[in-house]
């Protein structure tokens, strides 16, 4: 997509931003926890290395989805918040969701039968 | 998320279907163009190479999104087709295009004003 208008293609744009590996999943987990610290989110990113969690975390940081937060304490707390920015995502993620809720049953529950996302989540609770 | 009832993360087994570099980018060309050959998409897919394309469709295959025919003609015509399962996909690259165009717009338009994504391709024609 190039034209007068668009300097470049939106949906590009957007992936540049979550298009790497563990990006869309460690912006799962802060939606769901809010503040954040390094070692929650290494627990529950499935199979991420602290090596790569920081680098993404320092990407997402210079792309304005994450605000870092060091409390000056001994020793030293570091929390991660996501921005407002970030919060736009929400409605992609969902969208991620409701595609394997509703056409890869199969693959995601373990009695196969599909259903929409919310639903999906509600089971859970 | 790990649970009796989910097998998966649905977040997760979206993001193993689409998150590879270009998926994204294929899956946006194919729902604009319908059937396609590979030189078009070799083409319209900002930076990639032949070799990865070919890698690409071939996972696509593989896991339902992408059809390929094949015309017994000379020289051997080939196209690919998304799927069904496929086109369920959209509304996630809607998504990813409504946050660039209202989020993003100084990234993406050249006046800078934020709008959302119908309204960006509106402009386009």
């Amino acid at each position: 997509m190039e034209s007068p208008q668009l300097k470049s293609c939106p949906i590009h744009n957007t992936f540049d931003l979550i298009g790497r590996k563990f990006t869309v999943l460690i912006l799962r987990d802060m939606m769901l926890y809010g503040k954040t610290r390094f070692n929650e989110l290494l627990d529950s990113v499935e199979e991420i290395n602290s090596k790569t969690l920081s680098l993404r975390l320092r990407e997402m940081e210079r792309d304005e989805l994450v605000k870092r937060h060091v409390y000056p304490e001994m020793p030293l707390r570091v929390e991660y918040e996501l921005t407002e920015k970030a919060g736009h995502l929400r409605p992609i993620l969902e969208q991620m969701g409701e595609f394997s809720t509703r056409y890869c049953a199969a693959d995601v529950f373990r009695d196969k039968k599909p259903r929409g996302f919310k639903q999906a989540l509600d089971i859970e609770r």
